[in-house]
């Protein structure tokens, strides 16, 4: 099995990670943008083969794992590319852009919409790990518009991989993922930026701040060439996100400058609730 | 040496065990509103005897562990109780009112202001952890105003404990400690809230809800009945912060209506440097 990883950071060079250790007949080869990553990355050991898109033809299963708005640009192309028996699945955080890019593609049908919902705030090869999708979950879209032996094929990987599936379409895909992604990506940047604008002296900073802080502004450090896309592609669903929150931190100042503590007490209460929510995330 | 913990959740049960294991000659004796804390915490083995108020004359030292509004009501009757030798310390997420209100004290000087930047989001002495402290900054406030001797005793405790100190006056604390925890707790229990009120269907956010977002609003665990009086004893500044944090989001949103991706990305790319500062804190 040829497995074409495109982008090989820290998404595409975890599964190559994995579906080398899943499969023994897999060889893996990437393809990437940066001759720097594609020369780690076969140093690393995460691919077998450098290669590129003229390549393609060879390929069983193409992963496109690079930023959204990219992918859209070259979706397309791959799935002119690629064999009839090739599964091409992308892992992007955005999907109905992706589906409509490739809505009425002839090739419609050896596309698979993916999105693990697995990642680290770090990136490139290097950031690459095993079982980063052990427990996740896969959400896929429209599955019904892939072809049946590739949906099969799609499912052999993601279940060697140890991620569950669910079914969802594009348009509630990007709707619950602007709650659940993107906007604490956005208020983990706004609080990071808050606090270093502030705090010119970051020693300051460094010394007072706990682990509380740290695990709120952890998602900070994520890479930006992969989330300006992101709200790009969402922005209507990102924006309504954003609005909700920002009209909540609003109340919350307004009961604070009323000495309403009885209401913030009340407020914490019922958001405490997310203890039940979250158990079984890691 | 006898230990008073006043408050044996979390912080003040975790003080037990590592003072325990730190001091052989260590006794502790739990004060607490709860008789079924005390009961756990004694079934725990984090204290040795249950005690009250009323046996504070006994204590060589006093840990002052409860919500920082109960300390303010508290603090100077256990001044009046205990010993001249005693040493009385808090470890709450403000200063200032505290500082002031036994500022006239009579035994002022066997109070030590201390705020270990040390916690997790559960509480009560179940939550109570082994080597909580270890390696974690401990402010300390007015040290000048505390007994030599008791100093001494202070920093013997925080050092066997493994905490490294950091001295600054009680109003630039409340100040900074309000950017980077105060600011992170409103953040991440909005965050959740939001989520919650608009995700009726909790499943959906189970399923979709990966790691970053766990993280983001871990600290919406939190206890309200620690967190309404810090909010309350530290209102000008939370404000302060609440509002830079509200105009860095608005702008935020303002850059996504007008769908400049550009300035998105540079946001994003300055607040990166996070990674910097954050690094070492765990």
């Amino acid at each position: 099995m040829k497995v074409f990883i495109v982008g090989i950071g820290l998404i595409g060079g975890s599964f190559a990670i994995d579906i080398k250790a899943a499969f023994n007949e897999a060889e893996i080869y990437g393809v990437d943008q940066s001759e720097e990553h594609l020369d780690n990355a076969l140093s690393l050991g995460l691919i077998d083969h450098k290669s590129n898109f003229e390549g393609l033809d060879l390929a069983d299963v193409v992963i496109v794992a690079i930023p959204v708005d990219a992918t859209v640009e070259v979706l397309s192309d791959i799935l002119n590319k690629v064999k009839d028996d090739c599964l091409v699945f992308d892992v992007g955080s955005t999907k109905k852009k992706l589906c409509e890019t490739v809505m009425s593609h002839p090739k419609r049908r050896n596309y698979l919409a993916a999105h693990p919902i697995a990642g680290t705030e770090f990136s490139g090869p290097q950031a690459a790990i095993a079982n980063l999708y052990r427990g996740k979950t896969n959400i896929i879209c429209e599955v019904e518009k892939t072809a049946f032996k590739l949906q099969e094929k799609g499912m052999e990987i993601f279940s060697r991989l140890g991620m569950r599936i669910r079914y969802m379409d594009p348009v509630s895909h990007d709707k619950h993922i602007a709650y659940v992604s993107h906007l604490s990506h956005i208020s983990s940047f706004m609080l990071g930026k808050t606090v270093i604008e502030k705090e010119k002296n970051e020693r300051d900073i460094f010394d007072m701040a706990g682990s509380g802080f740290a695990s709120t502004v952890r998602l900070a450090k994520s890479s930006p060439a992969m989330w300006a896309p992101i709200f790009k592609h969402n922005k209507e669903n990102v924006i309504e996100t954003l609005q909700e929150y920002i009209s909540n931190l609003n109340q919350f100042k307004e009961f604070m400058e009323n000495d309403d503590f009885d209401e913030i007490y009340k407020e914490m209460e019922n958001t405490n609730h997310i203890k039940t929510i979250l158990k079984g995330i890691s």
